[in-house]
């Protein structure tokens, strides 16, 4: 997943995902990084044809990318509100290697807490999303402070983020559209409460690093304007007993040859 | 855990549970009847000395004497609105086979609900319990509807269920006192929203039938006052991969051998 393959400028690097079927440009050593989180997030869309796929706050764009390329006909967005980071997004999408997925993925330097017509004219456009994706920033006040300005950024201290954040994905999605988020257990509260009226159908998977630990992300999934009721799924573990490879069923998740379909 | 060892009454049955070690009268075909949820529910209980444990909605009181048959000094309040049910724990807490841990236990006739200077006067004290449980009636509005009044009962239809039960257990633990409850994963967002600001420290755990399948109950605990984030711990799963028969670690839970302690 990492490896670097070329250094393009000092403080960054070049790094294969999906073993080799799409690269990102990141920072090195500093802002966030992507990792198995957006591989995680990425597996949850599915889909046939042209879909409409919109990654808030993609940082480098690596959960995008990743699901245009497993998705060959998806129509990617990638919104980034910073522009250092949507930066390395529009590096990442003019490298020759991503050409055969550039083409169908679109960046927009825009805040994803925009409202009403501002938010539409960044492109966050009402009704027009068959699949939202999102990787919210974490940290808050209880986590150590960090002296990094990027990463701060990225991390962002925001009680109200999920509000925020899921109202935007709320308005953006067509109807019955699927809103998918991969976050810390301890926002259970805030993303529930934040789907609201506006989803139904949760569906939470617990990932655990390994058996008899605690999960230490959880992945949700939800339908816009449906009423049916929260599904606490079969968790996924990342790791057998021993060793650091990846279960099976991870790693295929984590290199786009599988999808992590709802219910 | 079942087994009837003597029909008191036609419409009654005496159950062993904790492979004998206490009994239980519970109403034959219809009503709340005792089985794994209580004895998990009770497997939350931890503590040395006489602990004092509240049982909101005991029924029968199969959870309640479920702590008391396993903690050798605790002391359990049952507390239970229905006449009919109450009547039960009353015949359950005469019988000469629970002569060990009857005079541990007191039975209390009350709604959970009350509030105030009523809810002290019922037996549901202020700040006077170290741990609450409870095992709250579901079946809502989606559900079938059930046209045995004794189950409808049990069952209740209730959207502020939560925020009524959990309001009492946040009145009548001590400080720092523990909550334990056992219900539906849909019930996540109430239950998170209930404890509010009262309860801190959430754990939860998923309990599956089978590895694979989606959860079909929640454990939650609650530390009264704490400030600390929710945990999602480890999943229980009830069987192995084949077969009927419990997974080694639930059997203990279910027969009084073991407790489910906090993290």
């Amino acid at each position: 997943m990492s490896g670097a393959v070329a250094i393009i400028e000092e403080h960054e690097t070049v790094d294969a995902f999906h073993r080799g079927a799409f690269y990102l440009v990141q920072p090195k050593g500093r802002g966030h990084r992507t990792g198995m989180d957006a591989m995680l997030l990425a597996s949850m869309v599915t889909g046939n044809g042209a879909i409409r796929v919109a990654d808030l706050g993609a940082g480098a764009g690596g959960a995008g990318l990743a699901v245009a390329a497993r998705l060959h006909e998806a129509r990617v967005s990638l919104f980034e509100r910073s522009p250092d980071m949507a930066g390395f997004a529009r590096k990442t999408l003019a490298l020759a290697e991503n050409a055969r997925i550039a083409g169908r993925v679109a960046l927009f330097e825009a805040d994803v807490t925009l409202r009403g017509a501002a938010r539409n004219a960044a492109g966050l456009v009402d009704d027009s999303f068959d699949h939202v994706i999102m990787n919210p920033p974490f940290n808050d006040a209880l986590d150590r402070a960090t002296p990094d300005p990027l990463k701060r950024d990225a991390h962002a201290i925001a009680g109200d983020l999920f509000e925020d954040w899921i109202r935007t994905a709320g308005a953006i999605l067509k109807p019955s559209g699927t809103l998918s988020l991969i976050a810390r257990p301890h926002s259970i509260a805030d993303i529930i409460a934040a789907c609201g009226k506006r989803f139904g159908g949760l569906e939470m998977t617990p990932v655990h690093a390994r058996a008899g630990e605690n999960a230490f992300r959880i992945l949700v999934s939800a339908v816009k304007g449906s009423r049916a009721r929260l599904q606490l799924r079969s968790p996924l573990v990342m790791h057998a007993t021993s060793g650091h490879a990846f279960a099976a069923d991870v790693d295929d998740l984590n290199n786009g040859r599988a999808a992590y379909s709802r219910m």
